[in-house]
C-alpha cells in the first residue's frame, strides 16, 4: 500500500468530486435518524452527499437562503441517490428557525457561514436537536462561552465536525501516541498551510479562481469567509491542526490549554493576487488586507507541552498541515513523511513512516476502509459523520464535544488580540470549568465508530 | 553533483575531522596577520587547524588553562601543520591577559566557555586586538550592550563568527533571496535542533558519551555547556539559525528584530538519558535540569517578517537547523530540501532543490570550493575564517559584527524571562541605536570574501 493509497484521495480533491457510488454499507437501522441541514453550500452539499450513501438516516430538511445554487444542487444529490426530497427552508435568512420546529428533526448538521455557527448552534439545541457543527466554530470568547452554556441549560449535546481528526495518517499516529511510541510527548505542530487565494477570490460564478471578486460579488468562500481576511488580523482556521493535536495531548480530558500567543506577517499575497490576476486599477486592488499571510501561534498545555500552529492561505505553497509530533522517543513529521524513535529506527536518521502507518492503522480505519473510500477530503469525512450518526442513533456522547468546539475556536479571537498587541501572552479561559482534571479521552480508545 | 557532494561532510562531523591534507591555498601575504587563539578546547583547535593551512597567518599563542588536554593538543596540530610553536599561557584562567600584552599580536579568536566570551572581547578590544568570537556570544543583556559599547569605545572591531551564515545552501539561498526569487519575504524559520545528549553527558575523557558525566566530571562541552541546562531554560543557542535568517532579512541594515515570546516544554530528556544510560541511582539523576527539552521562538521585525527558532537539544531526532524562507512567490525547506515558487514549479507541488542550488550557488563558494573542502562543518568553517582573516589584513569592515553577536545573543536572556513569563511578550534593544536603518548589507554581494 503506497502513501497516496494509504491517505485516500488527496485533501486538496473536496469540493465538487462526490462519487458516484450507489452501493449502500450496512449501517443498524435501529433508531434510524431524520436530519436537518442547515446551509447547504459547497460544504453542507459534500455531507448531504455522504449521509444519502447511509440507509440509517432520512434527510428530511433543508435550510439554506441561497435558492440560485445551494438549494437546487442539494435537490440533485438527492434525486442522484434516489432519495425522497426534503423540506426547503429558503425564505430568508432566518428560516432555519422554521425548520426547527419540525417535530420529526432528530438532528441538524450547520455548515454555514462562520459568523452563523453559534447563533443557529443555540437555536437547535434549544429546540432539543442534537448539533452537528462544522468548523470554524465560534469568533468571538463570548460565543464560545454561549455555546457551551446553552449545551448545559438544554443538555443536548454537540459534536464538533473536526474531520481532520479521523484522517489515517494522524489516527495511525494518534495510535501510536497512546500506545507509548513517543514516549511522553513534548511539542506538537499542527496548522493550516493551504493557498486559498483561488478560494478567497473566484468569478463570482463558480467556486475557484477565474477572477479576483469577493463577498457580494463572489461565490461560495468567497462570499463569506474572504471579508474575515479583510477585518481579522489572527489564526482565522485552527481547528484542522489544533483538533488532532488537542485529541494526542488529552486536552479536556485531563489537560488543558493555558496560554497562547501570535505573531503576523505583513499581509501582501491577496492583494498581489488581485493585482496580478485583475490588475492594479481593479477595485478590489485598493482592498485593505487585514490577515497577515502568515500567522503564528505558541501554546502551552497544563502538563507542560508546547503546540506551534502555523496559519498560512494567502500565498502560494504546496498544502500542508503542518503536523509535527515529539516525545521523549522521538518524532514524526508530516511534510517529511518520516519518523525518529530512538531504538527503534538507526540513530540521527529519518525513516519513511509507511512501515509505521501499516502497523498502527487505526481499527476505525480498518473496519471502515471500504465506506470511507470514495468520502471527501481523503475518506474522513465518512468518520465524522459515522461517529456523529452512530452517537446520536445510540444516544452516546460525541468524541469531540462543545468543550472541545469553544477551546480550539477561542485561539482565534485570543490571537487576534496577541497579534494586534505585538505577540502579548493570551489566558486561554477553561470552558469545561475544572471538568478538565477528571473527564477521560476515549477518541483513540473506540473501535466502534 | 548530489546533495552530499553539494554541502561537503556532514555538518555534524566536526570534532576530530581534522584533514591531513597538507596543500596550502594562495593568499595574498601582504598584510600577513598573527593571531592568537583564547581557548583552544575541541572548537578552538578546530579554528587552529583551518589558520594552519594558510600561509598569510602566523599562530603566535595559545591561552587555556587545560594543559592535560587542549594545549598538548593543540601543539600537535601545530606540529603535524609543520608551524613554529607559539607562546602558551595556561597558568590560569587569566592568564589571557598577558598574552593580550603581546604586540606582535593584531587578531585574537575567543572560543571559550560562553561565560568568557564577553569579559575577553572586551579586554581584547581594549588591546587593541581586532577580536574573532566564536557563538553563542554573550549571556546577559547587560554583556550585550557592554561589548557593543566596548567596540564603540576602543574603535577596535569585532567579527561575530557565526559559520553557519557560510553554509553552502544557506548562502545560495540567501542568493536567491537577494535576487527576488521569494519575492517579498514572509516568514522565516531556523533552529537548533541537535541532539546533544551524548556532548552534554560523556565518561569525563571523551567528547561523546561512554558515560552520563558533566561540570567538573564531564569533559569537553559536558564540562561547561551542561551546566547552562541545569540552570537556565531558554532559547540558549539561536544564533546558528537566527544568524542566516538574520542576514537575509536585513537585521541591522535596514531592518530590526522588534520583539520575541517564547515557550518551554517540561524537560525530560537529560534525566531519562542519565536513568537509562547510568542508572537511576547515579548520583546525576538527581540533578533537577531547567531547561526545557524543546524551546520554541517567534520573532517580530520592523519590516513586517516573522521569524520561528526552534531549540532541540535533549531529546531523540534527527540534526536538523530548521530552515524555512517563505515569502509572497514561494518557500524552501531545508528538512525537505525542497522548493516551491509560484510560476516556476508546477502549482501546488514540491520541487527538489537540487537544480535550484546549483543555479544560486554562491560567487563565494564557487571561487573557494577547494580551498572550503576540508575544512570542519561542510567547509563553511574556511568561509567564517577567511572572511575574519582578510578583513583583518585588508582593514576593512567585518561582515558579522558586535551589533549582530549582541542582537543574535540578547535572544537568549530575553528568552528566558519571556518562558518564566508563560510567554509573554520582551522587546529586542536596538543595539546599533538607530544606524540599523541607513547601515546597508553587503553580505550577499561580496565575491572576495
Amino acid at each position: 500500500m503506497d502513501r497516496k493509497t494509504f491517505l485516500g484521495t488527496t485533501a486538496l480533491a473536496s469540493v465538487g468530486l462526490f462519487s458516484h457510488s450507489i452501493s449502500l454499507p450496512v449501517f443498524s437501522k435501529k433508531n434510524k435518524i431524520n436530519i436537518g441541514l442547515i446551509g447547504v453550500g459547497a460544504r453542507g452539499q459534500s455531507h448531504l452527499d455522504e449521509l444519502c450513501k447511509r440507509d440509517d438516516v432520512e434527510i428530511i430538511a433543508l435550510a439554506d437562503p441561497d435558492s440560485d445554487w445551494a438549494i437546487p444542487s442539494s435537490l440533485e444529490i438527492l434525486k442522484r441517490r434516489s432519495r425522497k426530497e426534503p423540506q426547503i427552508f429558503g425564505k430568508d435568512d432566518n428560516d432555519y428557525l422554521r425548520m426547527l420546529e419540525m417535530k420529526e428533526i432528530h438532528a441538524v448538521i450547520i455548515s454555514t457561514p462562520w459568523e452563523w455557527h453559534v447563533k443557529q448552534g443555540i437555536a437547535a439545541l434549544e429546540a432539543g436537536k442534537k448539533v452537528g457543527m462544522e468548523v470554524a466554530g465560534a469568533i468571538s470568547i463570548q460565543e464560545c462561552w454561549d455555546i457551551v452554556h446553552a449545551v448545559e441549560r438544554t443538555g443536548t449535546p454537540l459534536m464538533f465536525l473536526e474531520n481532520v481528526c479521523y484522517r489515517r495518517d494522524v489516527m495511525a499516529v494518534m495510535n501510536m501516541a497512546k500506545r507509548g511510541v513517543f514516549g511522553e510527548l513534548l511539542h506538537l505542530q499542527g496548522g493550516y498551510q493551504h493557498d486559498l487565494r483561488a478560494v478567497k477570490l473566484n468569478d463570482g460564478k463558480s467556486p475557484y479562481g477565474k477572477g479576483v471578486e469577493f463577498g457580494d460579488n463572489g461565490f461560495s468562500e468567497a462570499k463569506w469567509r474572504t471579508p474575515h481576511s479583510v477585518n481579522r488580523n489572527g489564526e482565522l482556521y485552527p481547528t484542522h491542526g489544533l483538533g488532532p493535536i488537542a485529541m494526542m495531548t488529552d486536552i479536556n480530558r485531563g489537560n488543558r490549554l493555558v496560554s497562547l500567543s501570535s505573531v503576523a506577517t505583513k499581509s501582501r499575497g491577496l492583494h498581489k493576487y488581485i493585482v496580478d490576476n485583475g490588475g492594479a486599477q481593479h477595485k478590489n486592488a485598493a482592498v485593505d488586507f487585514k490577515l497577515g499571510d502568515i500567522v503564528t501561534t505558541l501554546l502551552t498545555t497544563a502538563n507542560g507541552e508546547t503546540m506551534m500552529l502555523s496559519h498560512d492561505t494567502s500565498s502560494p505553497r504546496p498544502y500542508s498541515l503542518n503536523f509535527r509530533i515529539q516525545g521523549t522517543h522521538g518524532l514524526w513529521m508530516d511534510d517529511l513523511q518520516q519518523i525518529h524513535i530512538e531504538g527503534k529506527t538507526k540513530p540521527h536518521v529519518w525513516e519513511t513512516d509507511q512501515t509505521w502507518m501499516e502497523t498502527y492503522d487505526h481499527p476505525l480505519w480498518k473496519k471502515y476502509s471500504a465506506e470511507a473510500k470514495n468520502a471527501g477530503h481523503g475518506g474522513m469525512d465518512f468518520f465524522v459523520l459515522n461517529a456523529f450518526v452512530e452517537c446520536c442513533k445510540n444516544n452516546e456522547e460525541f468524541p469531540l464535544d462543545v468543550y472541545d468546539m469553544a477551546t480550539w475556536s477561542v485561539i482565534t479571537p485570543l490571537s487576534e488580540t496577541s497579534v494586534k498587541e505585538g505577540g502579548s501572552k493570551q489566558d486561554i479561559p477553561d470552558f469545561t470549568q475544572g471538568k478538565w482534571s477528571s473527564r477521560k479521552n476515549t477518541f483513540n480508545h473506540r473501535a466502534d465508530y
